[in-house]
């Protein structure tokens, strides 16, 4: 079986994203980061959750990006809350957080032998973040068959998106007929304690109405 | 004065690069990595030697390249000595490192407003790596712009990479012209244990030769 480096965060997209890759023929390699989140949760969740969805092998890589600030995901400026100005990137934006990514992702590629990374960016519902574009991701690509042996060498990298153009509510149309069993995602920016989503930020927010466009609900336990 | 991060191991070639992003005019932001070198004297050295070669700060970044193996740098693959054959990618290679390092680099940019990076890759001696050539560096710059607010918002990243088309011993003459006092600096893969030079890996046998064809000795001492 092929293989290929799946950018996993535990959450909703990521975790569609693996069963597409399952469906392509794909072994999927999870690749998620302790990069400094607010709330440990969501990688506790990714860990737990990854064998579960169907992940080969899930490697977790600290980095820290609180040292250089610059997002309410990472540092203490507050999470919006109930509908944030959608005309401008929001705060919660990390600085270049989905090129880190894909630059460790292709590495662990490499290493692996795998062509293809993917990653469940979405150009509908993407909050404004930059890094969440197509001609971001053409970009990396072309990027990346410049930057490696692999490439150089004649084996080209494949950035695979394909949620890039689906709604929420398509996204979960998508998984629910690959079989994806949505409890085992989080999404919630700013959970309780015990884990439960706010229902209240960005992403509970996407989400809840995701769920509601498709005609089905949200699995997952709210506050 | 404007800012630039510079990508600064404590090397010939980075410490060259930071005087000359000086001597542009920048205020140098110096961005080093622990990414799980086999010697941490090279780090150990570079905290000590960036404030005396004119870095504004320094941040150390730690990222373990090492759970991905791949390289002779991050793992038990022995360093080879005297001549590397220069016609393959050598195992001393990276997967993905100057990406890795570079999408660090442009996230801290952002954050300081920076628009200028410094990075002191070489096409000449350049080792076979496919991360240190020209093509590389405009196709990051390219997707560099396309991956940030402040590229979106149309102050386009330049990175800079002054030494890509020097040989190691125009490097020194212009690091020597411009004052750089190459006693603080380190090139060694593999220094012994008191932090001296080996003089027999790759680079050790560029930084001597380099020296050699710029009529100039190394400053620095060898077992």
């Amino acid at each position: 079986m092929k293989k290929a480096v799946i950018l996993y965060s535990g959450g909703l997209d990521s975790t569609t994203c693996m069963a597409i890759a399952r469906d392509n023929g794909f072994e999927p390699y999870a690749l998620s980061f302790s990069y400094g989140q607010r709330h440990s949760v969501e990688l506790e969740k990714a860990r737990e959750y990854a064998p579960l969805v169907g992940a080969k092998e899930h490697m977790v890589v600290d980095i820290d990006l609180r040292q250089m600030g610059g997002s309410a995901l990472t540092s203490e400026i507050e999470v919006p809350k109930d509908g944030a100005d959608q005309t401008q990137i929001p705060i919660t934006y990390v600085p270049a957080r989905n090129t880190i990514f894909l630059s460790f992702a292709l590495g662990w590629a490499e290493v692996l032998g795998a062509q293809d990374i993917y990653i469940g960016v979405n150009a509908v519902d993407y909050s404004g973040y930059p890094d969440c574009r197509p001609e971001f991701i053409a970009a990396f690509q072309a990027m990346a068959d410049l930057a490696t042996r692999a490439g150089v060498e004649g084996n080209p990298y494949k950035i695979q998106a394909p949620l890039i153009n689906l709604t929420k509510a398509q996204i979960i149309e998508r998984g629910l007929a690959l079989g994806v069993d949505y409890r085992y995602t989080h999404s919630c920016y700013d959970p309780a304690e015990d884990g439960r989503a706010c229902g209240h930020c960005d992403s509970c927010l996407l989400r809840l109405k995701g769920f509601a466009d498709a005609g089905s609900s949200d699995p997952v336990a709210y506050v």
